[in-house]
C-alpha cells in the first residue's frame, strides 16, 4: 500500500534551502502548508523558513513516512543509504538520470531502493500534489502556478512539465483535483501502481494520464483495465511517431514503444485515449461533472446552422450517431416552432432563438437520445443570460450527459459559469464540445 | 466587378426597425456609423433612429450601390421587382428559403435577380463587415458581439453563425480582419466570387473560408487556386459524413457533396484545409502575423520535455520533419549549456531553464531549421516576463516562421501580449502551436 507515500504525516527534506530562487526551496515554502512534520536537511542552517533545519537525516528524531531528495544526482546514491531505515518512501525530484544517459546511475539507485526496502518516486520526477493533505512537493512556485482546488479528479503524469501543464488548464477549466503525481522516471513506483491505488481512493472519480513510455506493459494493462472499470479514466500517449518517441527517450530513459500496438491494446480493452492535450483536459471536465452512460444516439440542439453541422461532422468523426428526430417528435416540434425553425437533427432553432425554445427542446428529446450537445450563439438578443439556469434546471430532472458549446459573446463568461457551477460543462467550439460528450459515453 | 457591393457609397434597408429588438434595428443601429448616405424603408415612421425614413424605395432620391432586404421571405420577390433599377447590388438578410424546403420561392428571387440586372448576396445570409469602410450589415449588435479590429485578415463564410463565431475567435486572439462576407443560400454570388474579389482586395493578405456546400464545383476550385497562389488561404469544409451532409443540406439548401472527393481535389491544388473551428483560428493567427515559408524542417526549443514530446507528435501527424540537431551544433550548444539539458530536438533546456538560454539557442540553430516551435512553461522563475522581448529581438533578424507555446501561468498573458504585439503567435498547447505553424509552412 502506498498510503505513506500519498498521504504522509512526516517528510524530511534533503537538500532543503531557504531561497525560493532554488528549487529545494520552492518545495519548502509548498510543504510549509503541510500539517504533519517536516524536516528540512541542510548541514549549512540551523533554521529554515521557521523550521528547525537538520545536518543529516541521521539527526532527524523521528522515521519520516517520505523523504525527498532535491540534491545532485550523483549525491543520490549516498542519501539514500543514509536514509535506510529512516523513510518508508522517498521522492527522488532531482533531474540527471537516464533522461541524460546516465543509465549506471539511475540503475544503482533503483538497485539500493530494493537492498534497502524504500519505496521509490522518480527521480526527475515533479512528485505530489494532494489537497484533501495539504500535500505539495511541487518545486512550482504557487506564484507562478495557481493549485486546483479540491476536486474528483486524479492526474498521473511521467513528466513534470505535462502535469504542471495540466493543473494550469484544470485550475482554468474550473476542474477540482484529487491527486497529482509526477513520477517521472518510474525506476520502482511506475503508473500501473498509481493506477491500482487511485482504483481505490475515495477521493477520486475520475483519472487523467499522460504516459510516455511503459515499463511493465502486461502490469500496465492489467492495472488500467481495472481502473477504468472502477472509475472514469482517459489517458494521453505521447511518443507516437519517431521523432516523438526519440525525445521520449532522452526525456526519460525509457522506450516508448511502437504506438501502433499501444493504441490497438487500448481499444480492445476499452480504455479511453485523448489524441492531444486539449482533448484530454476537455474530457477531464466533462467526466468531473457528469457521469458515464451507454449509448451513441446523439441529439444536437443550435441556433446556429453552421456550428450544428461541426458538431455533426465531430460526431461522426467520434463514432457517435446523430440519428434523426423521431416521425412523432418532428410533428410535435413543428406544432411548438415558427415555420422557419429547422426541425431535424442538429435542431436548428436560428438567429431569433428565445430562452424556452431550448428548454422545450430538451424537454421534448430528453427520453429520445442517450446524450445532447447544446450550442448557444449568443450574439443574438434572444439568448439572454437566464439561459443557463433555466437549462441547469431541466437537467437535474434527467441523468444523461448534456454538454454545451457557447461561442464568444459578452455574456458568454456569465452564461458559462452558471452552468458549470450546475455541473455543465461548457467548451468553445463545436468539436471540443462533442470530444467531451464522447468522454462520457460508451 | 463586384466593388459597389463591398464599398457601397449609399445603402436602402429595406424592413428597418426602430426597435434594437428585431434583427432589422440591430442592422439600421450598425449603418449608423457607415459615412455613406443610408435610406431606412419602412411606411410605418418618418424618422427611423434619427434618419429620415421612406415609405418605399420608390421615394429615395438616388439609385443606391446596395440594398439590404429585411422582410419576410414571401415579400422579397415583389421587394426585388420594386428595387429594379435603383440598386446595383441586394443583400437578402431574411431566411425562409430552400433551407427550409421553398426551393421554389428562392429559385424565383434568384431568376428575378437576373431579370432585374442586380446582384444577389444570399438569400439567408449575414452580409458584409467592412471596417476599412465602416460598413457593417450584421443583425448582431455590438453589445454582444464585438467586432475585430482593421487588420488584414478576410473572412468568407457561408454559415453566419460560423462567421459571428469566427469574428469573436479573431478577436480574442487579437487578430484584425480586412473584410467579413457571410453569404448564405448563394443564388448568386458564391464563394468563388468572393475569393476572385479578395484575391485583388489591396487589404487582404490573409483569407479563411467556412464553406459547407458547392455551387459550381469547377469554378470553386479556379477561383480557390487562384487566391491561394496570391494570399495565405484556408477553408474548412463542413458537411463531411453523412450526418454532416443532412445537417448542411437543411441549413443552406445546397447539396454538400461527398467530402472525400473535395478533400482530394483541395490536396492536388495544394490549398490548406483545416480540420475543425480551433484549427482555422490557429492557423488565420499564424499567417495574420508571419509570412508564409518553404520547407518542413522543424526545431522545437522547450523546457518542458513532455510539452516538446507532444509537438513532436503533432509536427509528425502535420508531416513536418524534427530533424535532429546539425552534429557540430550538438557539440556547441553542448558547451553553452549544463550538462544536464537535452541536447537534442527538441532541445529540453529543462526546468532550470533562463531567458537568455531561449536566445542562445534560436541564435544557434535559426539557419538551421525551416520554421520554429518554442515553448515556455512559465511555472519556473527562471522565465521571467523579460522572454517576450528577448525572443522578439531576435526573431527581428529573421524571417523564418516562429511561433510560442506558452502554458498556463500567472505571467502567460504579459508574455502573450508582448509577443503578439510583435507578431509572434502565441498558443496554449504544444499540438496548436505546431498546427500554427503547420499554416506558414509549404
Amino acid at each position: 500500500m502506498l498510503d505513506t507515500l500519498f498521504k504522509p504525516k512526516s517528510i524530511s527534506l534533503i537538500g532543503a534551502s531557504h531561497s525560493e530562487e532554488k528549487l529545494a526551496g520552492v518545495i519548502l515554502k509548498n510543504l510549509l502548508k503541510f500539517r504533519g512534520r517536516v524536516y528540512p536537511v541542510n548541514p549549512k542552517y540551523k533554521e529554515l523558513m521557521g523550521l528547525n533545519a537538520y545536518p543529516s537525516v541521521q539527526y532527524i528524531p523521528e522515521s519520516v513516512d517520505l523523504a525527498i531528495i532535491m540534491r545532485p544526482a550523483a549525491e543520490v546514491p549516498e542519501i539514500l543509504q543514509e536514509i535506510a531505515g529512516r523513510a518508508k518512501n522517498v521522492i527522488i525530484s532531482s533531474s540527471g538520470f537516464a533522461e541524460i544517459g546516465q543509465n549506471e546511475l539511475q540503475d544503482k539507485v533503483a538497485g539500493l531502493g530494493k537492498e534497502i526496502g524504500i519505496r521509490i518516486l522518480g527521480p526527475n520526477c515533479m512528485g505530489l500534489y494532494n489537497p484533501y493533505h495539504n500535500l505539495d512537493t511541487f518545486f512550482l512556485p504557487h506564484s507562478r502556478l495557481k493549485r486546483p482546488q479540491k476536486g474528483n479528479t486524479a492526474v498521473v503524469s511521467q513528466s513534470g512539465a505535462i502535469l504542471s501543464c495540466i493543473l494550469g488548464a484544470l485550475r482554468l477549466s474550473n476542474i477540482g483535483v484529487s491527486i497529482a503525481v509526477g513520477y517521472g522516471n518510474a525506476v520502482d513506483i511506475d503508473e500501473a501502481d498509481i493506477f491500482e491505488y487511485l482504483a481505490d481512493d475515495r477521493n477520486t472519480d475520475v483519472v487523467i494520464a499522460y504516459i510516455e513510455s511503459l515499463g511493465n506493459g502486461r502490469k500496465f494493462i492489467e492495472k488500467a483495465k481495472s481502473l477504468s472499470e472502477k472509475k472514469s479514466f482517459i489517458l494521453i500517449k505521447s511518443g507516437k511517431g519517431e521523432s516523438g518517441q526519440a525525445a521520449a527517450f532522452s526525456h526519460t530513459g525509457r522506450l516508448a514503444g511502437r504506438y501502433e500496438v499501444f493504441h490497438f491494446i487500448l481499444k480492445q480493452f476499452n480504455i479511453k485515449e485523448a489524441s492531444d492535450f486539449d482533448e484530454i483536459i476537455d474530457a477531464a471536465k466533462a467526466m468531473s461533472y457528469q457521469r458515464s452512460s451507454k449509448g451513441n444516439r446523439i441529439c444536437i440542439i443550435t441556433n446556429g446552422g453552421g456550428s450544428g453541422v461541426l458538431a455533426a461532422d465531430e460526431c461522426m468523426r467520434q463514432g457517435l450517431d446523430v440519428a434523426a428526430l423521431p416521425e412523432g417528435k418532428k410533428d410535435k416540434l413543428k406544432k411548438i416552432f415558427p415555420y422557419f425553425y429547422g426541425i431535424n437533427n442538429p435542431l436548428d432553432l436560428t438567429a431569433q432563438v428565445k430562452n424556452e425554445d431550448y428548454v422545450a427542446a430538451i424537454k421534448e428529446l430528453k427520453d429520445d437520445y442517450d446524450g445532447f450537445v447544446v450550442i448557444a450563439l449568443p450574439n443574438v438578443l434572444g439568448i439572454t443570460e437566464d439561459l443557463s439556469e433555466m437549462v441547469s434546471e431541466i437537467k437535474r430532472d434527467f441523468s444523461k450527459p448534456l454538454v454545451f458549446h457557447i461561442a464568444h459573446s459578452s455574456i458568454t463568461k456569465k452564461l458559462t459559469s452558471v452552468l458549470e457551477n450546475n455541473k455543465i460543462p461548457v467548451y468553445s467550439s463545436p468539436e471540443r464540445a462533442v470530444r467531451g460528450l464522447k468522454a462520457l459515453l460508451s
